[in-house]
């Protein structure tokens, strides 16, 4: 192949009503094309002290460590165990949804001996339960907690698990892929010791980074440990000597997504935080009173519903792959399928950053009411 | 922090002339600005099916495992050791700068004993003495050589050390970070078993992503573990399944990037790789000759050095960041300082790609013409 005969490539304009990635604000493209420029420039350096800076804003939070990582939010999720676990150490990890069970075979590859607890899907976890467990386990270095967990729309409360973990020898990790930027993260007031998103979701940013804060209690048990991080790309060490003040080398900086990053915090905080909650929540509600209206069954437990995502049963007889590619390839909207058990059972529809506008409420409902009648 | 106070941010537009990233055309940045889609969306996977069928064409190779990481070089370099050490395999690498020394930490955070064959920086490893080592050390499991060692402006020769690998139970990892898409990396003729690369140096493509290409044998050797890959990011059976015929969802696809790096590749092919690679080979000579007319030596061994990557000895009594900060601040011109124990002492100038045209090479000589006179 000395010529490529392939043409331009002219995705669709989605409507992004999936889990993610959702829709991107016009300003985050403009900034990604602005020039590349070097991992040491300057003018790079001053970005990502940014990026840190309005990160902590989002993440509530005073932790120094407060960067994003050149991956996607599975890489946050890696970064969290493989940094704070060594080989044998016992992790408690709250089982009730896909990621949650991906979080135990992420610690489990990092070395860690897995307490799973158990809660069916769609259900949370009951910090009581939860808590009874550390007790049982109370070696344990880890607690891993999924906020809201994408594969089935719950929103797991964690201010008392946080709460009982803040006193303890004992890390509270936490996956807030899918809540960071649509609502409440308040890592310094939980008490939540590393907390990972993703840049796709709530935050409305193209995918590729994952945003990630260490308490200063995690960062000493990492800078106490036996043998290195098994990873050299993901270890937080090297990672806050390039992001802090010493700016030792360490990968060569994604300025454009870097750009996109920056671009994306900017918006949100125009909007400002607690406006973007409210508009997630309102939004979240009027898309669950619709959904019902046409027949769909809320899934997850009522009282702990995602506002960014809304996971509700297909009603008896409906198509699911049928549906779902109609709507997409003719309406251009993308909902998002079942994960695990729930294939073909299940929707998960996101209301997330950008696409959350009634305007794309309006427009699933009249493409489902075109084709459901 | 409710409101972000900061403006907008206009990085200068600068002549990208370190070890990376280069340059981007600007169709790359139109790329870019396409919609995000979804990562299972029909038009993302056929955009991943040409990105692997482009990236075969510049690793020269029939594998059928050949895809994007969706993180940077760094992490190609941790996935080629990541997934194929187990604890206590022996691994040999030749180790003649910076990044060779970088691949024998990974290789060991990954649970390698590694048998580092030293060089001088600045050499080659003879193929020689490559060989020798690993006839001392049948037992090893992987040979791992840089192609192009950033740190020192050295091309390593691969055919004869490919050769002894290729009928042996022994995998030849190697690391074409800044060779690929600016010279010849032949991984089927040469024997290679695993290459990796990334997107922002010869490829024309900003940071974010790491091209690999893998071998049947290497993957047969994957699919025989005993334990599972450390990295769950980074696992290559994964990797495939998402990339291959099965679709299975894997993490969040970065489509921005995705998109960038596939104009990227379309660029090349519409060059086509041997005037490229005669691009480079000329503009890279001329370079040479320029710096040696201005009192700098060079540094690499003659007959072995990279056209895309220039090191070069800094003439007594040159103020290292002075001169280089002068370049970068009133000329808008990165050149790169050394690595390691080089640093202050040599300078790296690369001609990557889009920035390997004979205009930058005016601009630099221009510039440090006004400079040094």
């Amino acid at each position: 192949m000395e010529k490529w005969m392939g043409g331009d490539m002219h995705p669709s304009y989605r409507i992004l009503m999936g889990p993610g990635p959702s829709n991107v604000h016009y300003r985050v493209y403009q900034a990604m094309s602005n020039p590349v420029i070097g991992y040491l420039d300057p003018q790079i350096l001053a970005c990502m002290d940014e990026i840190s800076e309005m990160l902590r804003g989002v993440f509530q939070t005073k932790n120094q460590v407060t960067l994003a990582l050149s991956a996607t939010g599975s890489a946050g999720m890696e970064t969290a165990y493989v940094n704070f676990v060594e080989p044998g150490d016992v992790v408690v990890i709250g089982v009730n949804g896909f990621f949650a069970d991906r979080m135990t075979q992420v610690a489990s590859r990092s070395g860690a001996k897995v307490i799973r607890v158990e809660e069916e899907w769609g259900k949370i976890i009951e910090p009581e339960k939860m808590i009874k467990a550390l007790k049982e386990h109370p070696e344990a270095k880890i607690c891993g907690m999924v906020h809201g967990e994408t594969s089935t729309g719950v929103r797991q409360p964690l201010d008392e698990i946080g709460a009982y973990c803040k006193g303890k020898d004992m890390l509270l990790v936490v996956d807030a892929v899918t809540t960071l930027g649509g609502y409440e993260v308040k890592v310094d007031e939980w008490g939540i010791d590393v907390c990972y998103s993703s840049s796709q979701k709530c935050l409305g940013v193209p995918p590729g980074l994952s945003p990630i804060t260490v308490s200063s209690k995690a960062m000493e048990v990492l800078r106490s440990r036996k043998i290195p991080v098994q990873s050299f790309y993901l270890d937080l060490i090297l990672l806050e000597k390039y992001w802090g003040t010493e700016r030792v080398y360490h990968h060569t900086a994604p300025a454009s997504m870097f750009y996109a990053l920056r671009e994306g915090l900017k918006i949100i905080f125009e909007e400002g935080l607690e406006e973007r909650f409210r508009r997630h929540r309102t939004l979240g509600d009027r898309l669950k009173m619709e959904m019902e209206g046409l027949g769909f069954k809320l899934f997850a437990q009522e009282g702990y519903r995602l506002p960014m995502l809304t996971s509700v049963i297909l009603p008896d007889g409906m198509d699911d792959v049928k549906l779902r590619s109609k709507l997409l390839n003719e309406y251009n909207i993308e909902v998002g399928g079942g994960l695990g058990f729930l294939k073909g059972k299940v929707w998960r529809v996101g209301l997330m950053g950008e696409t959350c506008k009634l305007r794309y409420i309006h427009c699933l409902m009249g493409a489902l009411g075109d084709i459901l009648t």
